[in-house]
């Protein structure tokens, strides 16, 4: 079909941006950038052309129509592609343009105004860019809120009340679990011994571990970058990054599995369908649920150090007189912090429930964007206890708004629900807990290959989870999880 | 100018495959090969399509109606793009496919057959590419010998009667000396300490002896690859690598010398010229007479030695013993080798009379593919005074007629008499010659970007040379240096 060729062109053009985009992040010579940008630009530029152009538009029809000659899994393909034109087709070009220069005014200003802390540098920006975003919601249509017509960038077919409900049953147990867990580590402070752990001493360790959970090097990669990401150059080149601190070799391994998750996925994807929806990963949420299963269902488990402790410690001989149960307590300590990046898994989602309102507020018009310090620091007081020390490590710490990300932050808290309910799901199934408990992962990867990565993006996230796990999306496996990881019951 | 537009877009298309071409030789995991081929394909063929389109050919003519009204480096600019066209335009495009089917598998077909050491499988290869040379040669046609027309791609305006006149005094020289220098060599053996030489303190002493020659680390890098090379990623992007030996750390460091020779050049090219021919190195033959100048006058001088061997002995502690009079008889010893890439400054050229006499022949039909390894094993011995062990050994050893490289080799030796001449150019000027002596290359590095790099691809190559020394190109200088460094007269 000629409709599966452009598409895989199309794959081919954006998968030529992701090379120079990883060089960027990598290796690119510091002068080099301005070229670069104009590199990256034209190829986003001829994909742009291509999707929307009318021999897309026509083959897509064609095949559309021919359909009953098809196998199930070539109309399923086709019916996504229709949906992403039709999507795609409700945005005139004028806003699309537009929308790429406030985003890229935005991120300047943002980075600019986080650098002095000034938040009134970056809210002219923030309300261009909720204006587009609302304009885009209108015309892109919803049945809910606003809210909804976004989120359908992240979590295809996924209701805000949906997503709400599951956050509502969430937070308050969120709460109670850390504030107990903090309380509890502040009667036995546990420190990682003294540095250096050398570089290359943790990259040896980190790659071994990525092998072991599964990562293919043959397909694969771990570089160095100041912001860790996984991002996929080809079906069979998946780069993972990390950033290294010599005095805590955690920092960097958990970065490692939490990449590698992500990589896990990529590599588990179909890969003659690379390009097609039956090759993509289906959502956010579920992409970092795989990465946050890695990281901290396998990585921060009793099962997994039990094993790699003892290699840990042969590398880096001031571990062998840190006892393992002392390095479990190091690895599973709550805190209260200002910056969500540095946030511990008792606390991370609080940083969350907090954007997810703001941003639902700001998009309905409930909130002001002038007005959004003010309601950050409030939010963030009623869930954490004090204030943040100012707007730098308050609501101007984070990306995301100022590149038009509006409606992303939800994936991160539905990620770590999704892991922990996948992972519930996995451990019934006695062999592979077995198996988990002796730190041979191998099956848990044979059952998320099989329960998700095979179906690439053929069905919609909410559906994936419900019939991967039995259940429908819901916050009780993850309450477990941190009951029991925080609270020991 | 609508057709700067172009060209600078037409850059930055081929720039984008080198970052990738780039990245397979120096990262691309095992696996995702076939999907870069891919991704490479795609961007060398749109690039291709816009300088064959219609829209190219009128910009230029338009531009060309109106060239009164421009700079006389605007008008040189368009006449070099319209000559490239008009070459372009010569061949059919049915003749340029089946030109790159036959290239690639005749690459294919080269590389198993030197594994094998059986001529005979690259034949039939051989002789496809030779007529689709001939062909070429007929169509872009030539006054003297068809050499002249392939010559062409390379060396711009420069004839195979003024390279052979060159060559035929080069010749019996290089014999004469190479034959006294072996004779020499065999009176006094010295051998490199032994190593290791480990890999990362050989990368630190690269860097530094890069950056102290003026490659700017702003603007490039270093990496690691089988082969050694210098790739343009975009105008302030220039990578260069190399490979290590941890039984001999020369070996790299005349690696990054011969690369950063190519890098400098391209670091001096007019920036914001990219992509139009004033921004573009001239000729293959130019490019190679900075490596050669860099490699060998500069990194082969008892005056860089003088400064950076006390440097190696700090670094390489089993230097210590090893006196500067014996390192620099190591750097300067000369014996026949089988191998181009392994032959040392006083028999290299050898190698290449052999080749360009062997390829004008076949090309003017006076040899047949068939009797190509009789006709090499005759040659070589005629040269060298034995016969190489193999095939292998012999006419299998280089890929250029293989991926359609006929006249490529010429420009080696051509590279290293322009080197020896600008040079002797350059130390003409006292205070040139007296800071060199010192250690000190800048004053060098800004006479050449004075003479060649500013200039681009304005001026032909033979001119340049010209203009930069006051003498037409030849031999001389090179005899003298080859003279002065092996036989010390």
């Amino acid at each position: 079909m000629r409709i599966q060729e452009l598409a895989k062109e199309h794959a081919l053009l954006e998968s030529c941006a992701e090379v120079l985009s990883w060089d960027e992040e990598t290796y690119l010579p510091a002068n080099a950038l301005a070229h670069r940008a104009d590199q990256v630009a034209w190829l986003h530029s001829r994909a742009h052309e291509l999707v929307t152009s009318a021999e897309w538009e026509d083959a897509l029809n064609e095949a559309l129509e021919n359909d009953s000659n098809k196998n199930s899994r070539d109309v399923q393909n086709l019916r996504l592609l229709e949906r992403e034109l039709r999507r795609a087709k409700c945005l005139p070009i004028e806003l699309i343009n537009r929308e790429s220069v406030a985003c890229s005014k935005g991120k300047h200003a943002w980075a600019k105004a986080r650098e002095k802390s000034h938040f009134p540098d970056f809210l002219p920006h923030l309300e261009v860019l909720l204006d587009i975003a609302r304009e885009k919601a209108e015309l892109w249509g919803y049945s809910g809120e606003a809210y909804d017509a976004l989120l359908e960038n992240y979590e295809r077919n996924t209701s805000t009340a949906q997503i709400v409900a599951c956050f509502a049953a969430l937070e308050p147990a969120v709460i109670e679990i850390s504030t107990a867990a903090i309380q509890h580590g502040k009667m036995r402070t546990t420190l990682l011994p003294a540095g250096p752990y050398p570089v290359a001493a943790q990259m040896e360790l980190n790659a071994r571990v990525a092998a072991a959970v599964g990562f293919d090097f043959d397909s694969g990669r771990i570089d160095t970058t100041a912001h860790p990401f996984c991002t996929t150059l080809g079906p069979r080149d998946i780069r993972i990054t990390t950033r290294y601190d010599e005095n805590d070799f955690t920092s960097s391994l958990f970065g490692v599995l939490h990449e590698a998750g992500h990589g896990l996925y990529e590599q588990g994807l179909p890969v003659d369908d690379f390009g097609l929806p039956s090759g993509k990963a289906v959502s956010l949420g579920i992409h970092e649920s795989q990465s946050r299963l890695w990281e901290n269902h396998v990585g921060r488990s009793r099962a997994f150090w039990h094993v790699w402790y003892p290699k840990a410690q042969e590398i880096f001989p001031q571990l062998k007189s840190f006892p393992l149960e002392d390095f479990m307590h190091y690895l599973w300590r709550a805190e209260h912090s200002q910056i969500r990046v540095e946030a511990d898994e008792a606390t991370y989602d609080l940083h969350i429930f907090l954007r997810v309102d703001l941003e639902r507020r700001l998009l309905a018009g409930n909130l002001t964007a002038r007005d959004l310090p003010e309601a950050w620091n409030a939010g963030y007081t009623a869930r954490f206890g004090f204030a943040p020390e100012d707007d730098r490590h308050g609501c101007l710490q984070d990306i995301h708004w100022a590149m038009g990300g509006i409606g992303y932050f939800a994936t991160y808290t539905l990620g770590n629900m999704h892991a922990a309910q996948l992972f519930a799901a996995a451990m019934k199934d006695a062999s592979i807990a077995n198996e988990f408990a002796t730190g041979n992962f191998s099956p848990l990867l044979d059952w998320l290959r099989n329960a998700v990565h095979r179906h690439g993006g053929l069905i919609d996230p909410w559906d994936l989870i419900t019939s991967a796990t039995g259940v429908a999306p819901n916050s009780s496996p993850y309450i477990h999880h941190l009951r029991n990881r925080y609270l020991g019951s």
